[in-house]
């Protein structure tokens, strides 16, 4: 197996703000796997605030490529990943992009998208939300009012003007809210008060209250809280989902934390096994991970996967946001095709 | 979709005896699932201790025929075998009959065994264990040494000559054994004195010491014991395995009790992710219900898939023991073919 890799920046449409940045861009790397005259693209996507970079990526890719120049057979993901993980700790965006491009070739071989490999009905696929940066009440405002399509809104909280932030969205949308504490609140009774405000708002879940280490005090929020309480920072791996159960009412399962759709569906399995709902979350990224993660769609609550909606030079076609409704297509893999007019990967493989 | 089934009486080689009972055929279905003039085969088996018959199959297959009648895409498993595990309680071998049915059909039109499709390497089959039943010792040392091929045996015990059985297969053979007290044991301090003994006898394993739901002395035992405690009469489905972490060390999958490979391999997935160890168990059952099984095999730690080496009226060829070891078959679906000479099912659908 060939593996290939490019940088690409994720140009965003608008400026993207959370309570702790600001940013423009978002740099990714584009994987291709090659085996048999067939191609399977992956992706990841790397926000700086989570540690990885053009250089950490590249040299996972190489240690990674030589590893895939030794296999033959990439159906046998379950052990391909596996030492694949075992590389480097870390790295899960550049796993990630590895397991997106091992799943595409395969599905792409079978002549099947990953939806009808793992049973599921394409109908059932969730809507999905749509992120409203942090910014003025009238930016705000003129935001929401441009979002009419679709049918959830998210708001990354954390400041103190997140009431005003509500209320702007509020006079001109009522479209039911989901909200994004990013690890932002600190005291439990201010955090349970202000959800109780936010649960008169429409606001249909909450996510991350607290930093990711607090579980106490998550579970103390939430057998008092009105809104469920989903994990993000608080739940990378497949690993980390055990001990949530009775903490969080659900997880948050992104590919680009979880190193990609293996582990992701394995993440769900146990999730919905320990009683936890699952919502489906993502980076700005290409139409590629948006796709990939798509696939699993049918299977979770709630879907965050506006990712590629946020970017204006996206490289491929796939995976579309319908009436606000996640819309699988029909192509095999992950489902999607790259635009002819944008550059292919060029860096070679060692 | 149209589903046939027939009964099928599976003719033991040799009287089976287990501590409650003993007998010389086990009950089974065996169904056809017809689609686009492509058919999936499946396999019910009913030892009688567990509650399903021809009777309580036939009404349940009547029930799914028409459920399926009414669905024109098989791949859809997830929520066909929803909808067909909603139609009744119980009835866990006539629903694996269906699932395995579904899943080799599907398997057949994209032409891949489900090893191939779940990313497993046929490489990493466990060996499996050799049952041999409740006997004088003379005939137990007969027929361990008659089992000299298999590299695990394992043996049926809870009764008063449990140690005298041990004794007359070591006077005969080393081979590595597994026990399964089968819920016999009642008194914990017994229990533990008798692992010890085993534990000095090269047993590896030991399935269900108590009853069912004497949770609370199987972790007092786990605690103390030498050997691992897998769960088998407390593990049907995959609801039983979150409350089994802590209590036993391991559980044991068997696709009549928990509905077929699709939640086989949930419980799997979970039970890992809990930490449990999984062996792969069976009943008296054709090559059909056993190579479907075999599928799964190279992600469990343990086999106990000699159902079919136990009847003498096999209809299929499929996955076989070699030196031991499950081995599985190239072909597509759950990897059997059927034998010519025995005749198909008759039934008709309603």
């Amino acid at each position: 197996m060939l593996l290939r890799w490019s940088p690409y920046t994720l140009e965003l449409r608008q400026p993207f703000t959370t309570a702790t940045q600001s940013r423009t861009a978002t740099p990714a790397m584009l994987v291709e796997l090659e085996h048999e005259g067939l191609i399977g693209h992956g992706e990841a996507s790397m926000p700086p605030y989570l540690g990885e970079s053009e250089a950490s990526a590249t040299a996972f890719f190489t240690a990674a490529a030589r590893l895939l120049a030794g296999r033959s057979d990439p159906f046998l993901l379950e052990d391909v990943l596996r030492e694949i993980d075992s590389l480097a700790p870390g790295n899960t965006a550049a796993k990630a992009a590895i397991d997106i491009a091992l799943h595409d070739w395969v599905g792409r071989r079978l002549g099947a998208p990953w939806h009808r490999l793992w049973g599921l009905d394409p109908a059932r696929t969730p809507v999905t939300s749509f992120t409203l940066g942090i910014d003025t009440p009238e930016v705000v405002r003129e935001k929401a009012r441009a979002a009419s399509e679709y049918r959830l809104l998210k708001v990354k909280l954390g400041r103190d003007s997140d009431r005003a932030l509500i209320s702007a969205i509020r006079s001109v949308s009522s479209t039911p809210l989901i909200v994004d504490a990013n690890q932002g609140w600190t005291d439990r009774e201010d955090a349970l008060r202000q959800i109780e405000w936010l649960a008169t708002q429409d606001v249909r879940l909450v996510e991350q209250p607290f930093a990711r280490d607090r579980l106490e005090d998550t579970a103390w929020l939430r057998e008092r809280s009105p809104l469920p309480l989903f994990a993000d920072e608080s739940c990378q791996r497949l690993s980390d989902v055990p001990r949530l159960a009775g903490v969080f009412d659900g997880i948050n399962v992104k590919l680009m934390k979880c190193t990609g759709l293996r582990e992701g569906r394995a993440m769900i399995t146990v999730a919905r096994a320990l009683g936890l709902k699952v919502m489906l979350g993502c980076m700005t990224e290409t139409s590629c991970a948006i796709s990939a993660a798509a696939q699993l769609s049918p299977l979770v609550d709630w879907a965050d996967l506006d990712g590629a909606l946020l970017i204006r030079n996206d490289p491929f076609e796939g995976t579309r946001i319908v009436d606000g409704k996640v819309t699988l297509t029909d192509l095999p893999g992950i489902g999607i095709v790259r635009r002819s007019d944008v550059c292919q990967p060029s860096a070679v493989s060692r």
